[in-house]
């Protein structure tokens, strides 16, 4: 079998050539090396592979959920896929410290030659947001208008392809949202759940009228939260009210998906259940993650700069922290443990419907 | 010497009958043992152990900066309590990743038992803020109210007599604005630095109104944010200035106090000034890896509640998410690359300058 | 159903009085207090509560696999459990960092208050190693005479008692062993299986001779090595081999155990091999993350004290260095890739096979 | 000043079209496209970036070292440098665990495309090495014999004029060795140091003595390991046992500069000392996360292989294993700990010494 196989080296495999030739310093080519320009360059083209390794494992996933019926050992390869996204994303938080290393002096020495370069260019960092479900709709301003200005018409054509792809989100949604778990039961759970969550919004309600330790004002504030999550709850069960939930942007995933996630993460010890609990839990860390980069990512920026501009021409580190929460994707995942209920308050799944899930080691 | 010493055995000596018996169980005292209460427990005890050893750190640099003068040698040992600090704080924003190992399901298991304990009765992480300087006047409203509302008298009474002693804010902020090096130099370091900032600026105006990728909009912004840049160096050069910026709550560390920490960030590279700039370094880094900290809570909390109220009766992450950014206390050290000029503009030290200030190994 | 349930309160419940007051330095009782001891003490503590912790988990694990059978939804929160194991266990390598912020010097300043106080001295790593598998018949010389020697009485029927309960590896060796897999398959996977080994073998011999930069010893010991591994496929398809294998150490699961890791991790990807596969994978990390401990561990106590001796009155970490290996409990799975094949030398699970096995989400 | 300045992009800056185009998967030139060979290539790749980076750190630093004397500024960016690839060094410690995410059985799927290419072909791996001082003579055999085998005639006269300079070992042993400390004192440290020792030594050999749960055999031993840290205290005071003992391999420094170092430990906290200390500290953190990733790596290689043979056609992880601690090049910064005393057995530095050394701040 190996026997037509050409020998394969190490230099030529990683193409070290290339990869190593690729650090031209600025400030050497304007007769002023700066000795951490070397460190600022090594740092973004580390995270460009990194982002490419992202994006090669990403689109396997979007590839396997673009079918019309995904096969069960293509999920295992899927949560597979999806945790190695975490722990690529979890060292990549952590290479922001390397690049505090540098001091807000020792970049000065170099950034002047970088006008009008900016991280916002970064196509493949982009393909990663557009392909996780932050298409243009879900970007503020910033970001809808001024962005795509900036790009090569090459690049913009890309990214504007990848627009009109379905993503992640999207494809996620319609899997939980076809999932026939809902219909199929012979036990009437969503009704057992509506008396279980009214008991347990009661509760929480006279929490907050007995707390002896808030104002009036905060007793108002907290009986106002509680009214909010009220209304999201009836939205569970009411097909109108959740649809104009969504449209306010209290939800992103529909109705029907919603409820499917949320059985499952109701019932995730159930083995039928554990990869699909697996698949959700992942993407809710991914968000998190990502949440947490632009977080720490801001920061950097603002000890490194302050108040000035960046090379970009824009003071990032404003447009960075607004964009921390508002480019989330899996939110609703995220934000789940509101509708949840304690083990002790959910009926047992009838043996019948186990058994029809099930399967049965030994 | 060793003649008297009694001998010391492991589980006396760390009370490990009192640390491992520490573990009380609430879900197992109603009678419905839950498995992961003991998680809850045993993170929450580690998170406290680490509190009192950031206490004990924390105290040993304030007393020493609480003298008249601080000696050479005692400025070795702050700085290296203070990178302890650093790592301790790097591990404990880890062990968050521990907590969220808890699914919602799980914690929902025996959060109705544990009403009204809430992690804001942490007395020693009020300590140590009200240490770092996060005094009364600077926290948010809910804080200064609500807050001490909740504690025994005892702790009142502790932390309000904390509330009156010096921080570790206060007493660098006096150790910079003493320190000789600005009214000694026989260079007229300022004036320099005006010239030098003005040139600066003027390049960072030019380079916004050349940026063909900003629509009107976004221009006018920038340039509304270069002209408040702009009136921050004023404040450098002009007393009253500074006293209306810091009243406004622009700065906060006095204005002899900045002008010698910018100094010092300067001219960081020199022997002299080492180890105040791994000072200033190490409290900006105390300040982020705090804001990182509350930051990650906050997710952590959402996560696991949703938009539930808290055991405490309150909702805790959007309270949390607030407090993420308004209460940092060394926000000055953190935003002052904004005022740092590169190495190229500045003027060499004299030699008879670095002379006085210097030491010579060889 | 909240109505009986009395208030509950952070210091109390966390047994705060308890927890903060044990940090009795021995440096404050001689007189001479050293600030490095609070460290020592502490994380000590704190490493004393994620064991508790740890056996927490393992207890339940070794609970669950210590019944006649295993329902799948306990497999679900085995893995659940065994995944927190290795999260605690990789904070705690981290934790080592922190031990390391004391220089050697501080550690002086109050060692001989210590004496014969000693690490060993941890009942509580002693279970973990117990209930984990690394019974006295499997440690070396020195742990197995003189360990015991250093109990009380109390402690040491407490370890001998547990030494006669199942140990976690026994555990899971039997329910591997009696995995029904494979006796019902109806394809002759093992023929399969060997015919491939074989040409996989061939293969690497050729690639051995082939070697031009091996010299003539370097070539004899590689051969060596490769008929070493040609010997433990053969125990594969011999029991008689097998045994002599495993009484020369050379294995220590069962034979059956071993057959059957080996099926499971060569389709992994089925879903009803989904969680066993994890389990496999979990028992794989622990093992790893504790090799990791011991070693750095070791180097931690080298650079602590070079080569004096220790508290416990010897040499520290040579002791440490030797057990780093040999402590091993899941190397048997850590190796295991010795007698993997690539998927494309695999049979396709027929059919029928998977579908006695599997289950069908969509 | 930035008016000849041409823009820069973010992509050409980068060079991404040479960055993101080199993965050349070898599965999918033979046509059975592998999904994880894209990692295997993108973390190598990400390796040999972060090398680059660490060659750039550490050829400077020995640049400012290769001088007739180090200047104090340039000692500030030395350690600062060191510092950062320490923290260069733990990300790659950590991102071992992402190769960890593929399977044994997905690399075998295109392991066999890859001989004989092997990790020992990375020539910037070597300059690594042999810059910090693991030359020729101190490798084991393997190492030195067919290491050179198997690079091209190009790489070998690179790595052999490299053993000729001079490498960060020597160039600081050479610095330590020269410092003028240990000739001006005029007070009689040594002699002082070695009554203190004596007694030390003494009580140390009584601890073992009386050590009750020491079997006879263990004594013996301990007494003997007691007697040869006795004659490495020797070796300090007698130049002539000291070479003796460097012959033997015992240190490797030479004796004026371990006494150096020794000095620079005991009295860390004088502010004058405070930067050598950093570097000495810097360079032993620096070997013990060289000797963690070391040791990971073989781990992560048998993990992957079992004892099957690797791509370069030899069983890497025996090797690797053998060299971890092998190869460590700054033990006697390691193992100082040995012959440091407690603060309280030693004089304090006159004060005529210290105004010699020191500075005043204030």
């Amino acid at each position: 079998m190996k026997k037509n196989i050409e020998p394969c080296y190490y230099g030529d495999y990683l193409a070290l050539d290339k990869i190593l030739g690729a650090q031209k310093l600025q400030s050497t080519k304007y007769g002023e090396p700066a000795h951490e320009e070397m460190l600022f360059i090594v740092v973004h083209q580390v995270y460009e592979l990194w982002f490419k390794q992202l994006l090669h494992e990403l689109n396997a996933v979007i590839d396997t959920f673009n079918q019309a019926a995904v096969k069960d050992q293509q999920l295992t390869s899927v949560v597979h896929r999806l945790h190695r996204v975490i722990q690529i994303q979890k060292l990549m938080n952590d290479q922001i410290g390397i690049m505090e290393t540098m001091t807000p002096q020792q970049f000065l020495s170099f950034r002047d030659y970088l006008v009008p370069a900016s991280g916002f260019q970064s196509i493949q960092f982009k393909q990663l947001e557009i392909s996780l479900g932050l298409k243009r709709e879900y970007r503020i301003d910033f970001d809808k208008q001024s962005f795509y200005n900036r790009l090569s018409d090459d690049d913009r054509s890309l990214l504007e392809a990848l627009e009109e792809k379905p993503s992640l989100f999207e494809l996620v949604d319609k899997w939980l949202a076809r999932m026939p778990l809902l219909k199929t039961e012979d036990f009437h759970f969503w009704d057992y759940y509506r008396n279980a969550t009214d008991e347990m919004l009661n509760d929480d309600k006279e929490t907050i009228e007995k707390n002896a330790f808030l104002s009036e004002v905060e007793r108002r504030q907290e009986l106002k939260d509680w009214q909010s999550t009220r209304e999201n709850f009836d939205g569970l069960f009411n097909h109108d009210t959740y649809e104009a939930l969504l449209n306010q942007g209290k939800f992103r995933l529909s109705h029907e998906a919603l409820l499917s996630a949320l059985f499952i993460k109701q019932y995730s010890e159930e083995p039928v259940f554990n990869l699909p609990f697996q698949l959700i839990t992942a993407l809710t860390e991914i968000d998190e993650q990502l949440t947490l980069w632009r977080y720490r990512h801001a920061m950097m920026v603002q000890r490194m700069l302050g108040t000035k501009i960046g090379t970009g021409g824009s003071s990032g580190h404003h447009y960075l922290k607004k964009t921390t929460e508002s480019n989330r994707v899996f939110l609703d995942f995220f934000n789940m443990a509101t509708f949840l209920l304690p083990k002790s308050s959910l009926p047992e799944l009838p043996e019948s419907v186990k058994r029809s899930l099930g399967f049965y080691l030994q």
